[in-house]
């Protein structure tokens, strides 16, 4: 089985991309404001060389710091002392459904096997303290997508993940970490990590020696269910993790999966949920086949950006009396960028290059759905 | 809570309700061939005086056996000095909700407090061979559901069926038997008959000394949805008499909630395969509530035949030629009942005579879905 639309894009100069990676490792630059700097500024580099403009203009107390040359490049040498590669959205082997998220991460750093990562996807998730029951079940249901030509996505926790993986080390699986490629967690799992690069992947967006912390986790959750068709929950307590990716699952409009279990079993209250709000049951392998099959023979549209190619639009230039409108209309409590743009009667394009130089001067906070607040 | 629409209908002499009883416990007369006769005899009186003419047109080789006066008269004194009282389907005490079943009792015998039939039921039912856990949730769900007002019905069977009723001994719970009342089955559960009749009841058709054997259990199961809004059913394996229970209760427009379990336990296969098919996940008793909210504010359309009383339309008499005709259509594969029609040309009235002759006859069989066939 493959992906269609897999083999799309342009892939970076060694040069490129170490620009790219300077740019995401610069301060106050996130997925999201990486892609609106290309948008922008044309690329990289440029957006590089606009950076401290651009949160002057912001407002910037100090300009923010910028990932450094010799930084990115001892960051790379690194990662490739360890065969990790840095992958970028637009090149040819970014994961395709990965692409089509709200925030991709502009460069992924993986080991292993590539080309696992052009074949659709499901991810396997659960408790970190699964039951017997649950691990076994999640090896079983693993196995049986396995089978089905899918390879299984998880991030590499104790119980559920960890089964999920172990179960499909022959047939490729494909571990999401919340850290660095240098920092494995947890540390008990290094091994498990080496034994799925045979046949598979481990793949993270942060730094080769960065440690994860608590919030690193949900923002990792992100890329589970973004890089896979959909994500089957074996066992979730209420207000845990993984219901995290089932929610991420839902806003990307992948297909969520639930395994039920009893009502008095603390570690089926989140699954129960889930179906209770409309998640397919699944008590094996066909019941999630059933409902990918569809989707799988769909073409992915390429939604690439190739944004270092090709006519930059010019950016338009605020005058300072919009740039003082709009921030007087910003305060703590979030507020909808399409009010904005009606509220302060500025072009869109005026509005979005105001609250790009806020964003990166440190100043602003973007939300779900919408939303802006100033910090 | 009280079921709207309960108080209506007509109470039978004692003279009519001993004809009732000796009609439906005659030979080849079942539910819908008393409603049947009752609709083109008259009176169940006329329809006994009646039975040897029809099974004669109807080509019987013998008469079928006819329930005599005083066969019915002694049933009617064994049940009354146990304290069982006999309802027929025109009296007011008779459940509404059972009234609306295709094929309602003509007759049910009750032990116990009449109050708690004219009470909305839900029903709560599962494996005879449940889990602790299974038994456990039963009980809490059928608390949970009493204490808003639901009165529980369920099968009287070990496991979760006693675990319901138990639960809701002093809320009130109905019994439904799969024998006469003086066969309790399971003769253990003798005890927990007595204990459930202060504040409950149980009911069953079946007359006052019969031993249930095994094709009166899903021909009872058709009474426990019946009398029901909705079936909870908490724990089934495959192919198990609950999904015949639930079965029914789709057939009768009934709700269908089923409690999750894990997949590797074969006692939730049967309910885990009831949520695939779309019932309503239980795993508290608000999830029930949420659901027959609206349905118990609804009125009940009292749906009530009175057939002793009022104009009796004169049965069409069918001509040999057309009674030899529609034979000739007939034979072991069932046919619908509308293709016979159509393919006769008789009237309709003419043609369900004729099939009405032929069952008393015990030549006919009828199936779901208004099919008929030669025996």
């Amino acid at each position: 089985m493959s992906d269609a639309g897999g083999t799309t894009g342009v892939r970076l100069t060694d040069a490129e991309r170490l620009d790219w990676l300077r740019l995401i490792r610069s301060e106050n630059i996130g997925p999201r404001t990486f892609r609106m700097l290309i948008d922008h500024c044309g690329s990289a580099r440029e957006a590089l060389q606009a950076l401290p403009d651009l949160a002057r203009r912001g407002g910037a107390d100090r300009p923010g710091r910028i990932f450094t040359i010799e930084e990115a490049q001892r960051e790379l040498d690194a990662a490739r002392r360890h065969g990790v590669v840095y992958i970028a959205s637009s090149e040819p082997d970014y994961p395709v459904r990965l692409r089509m998220i709200d925030d991709p991460p502009p460069l992924i750093a993986v080991r292993g096997r590539l080309d696992v990562l052009a074949q659709p996807m499901i991810a396997i998730v659960g408790s970190r303290n699964a039951s017997g029951a649950g691990a076994k079940f999640a090896g079983v249901i693993a196995h049986g997508l396995s089978q089905a030509g899918l390879v299984i996505v998880s991030g590499l926790a104790r119980g559920i993940d960890a089964a999920a993986h172990r179960a499909s080390l022959q047939s490729g699986t494909v571990a999401v970490l919340a850290g660095g490629h240098g920092q494995i967690y947890p540390p008990e799992h290094a091994a498990l990590v080496e034994d799925l690069l045979h046949h598979g992947a481990a793949v993270t967006e942060m730094p080769f020696g960065w440690e994860p912390r608590a919030h690193d986790f949900p923002r990792r959750n992100r890329l589970i269910s973004g890089l896979s068709v959909g994500v089957v929950i074996v066992e979730a307590a209420r207000r845990s993790g993984s219901l995290i990716t089932a929610r991420m699952a839902l806003e990307q409009g992948r297909e969520v999966f639930a395994v039920p279990g009893s009502p008095l079993d603390p570690r089926a209250e989140g699954t129960n949920g889930l179906l209770k709000q409309g998640a397919t049951l699944v008590t094996e392998a066909a019941d999630v086949l059933t409902v990918l099959k569809p989707i799988l023979g769909r073409t992915i549209e390429p939604v690439l950006k190739e944004p270092d190619t090709g006519a930059v639009q010019e950016p338009e230039e605020p005058s300072s009396d919009e740039r003082n409108r709009i921030i007087g209309l910003l305060g703590p409590t979030p507020v909808d960028i399409n009010d904005l743009i009606r509220l302060s009667g500025a072009r869109p394009a005026v509005v979005r290059t105001i609250l790009l130089e806020l964003e990166i001067a440190g100043r602003l906070v973007r939300q779900r759905g919408g939303l802006v607040a100033l910090l």
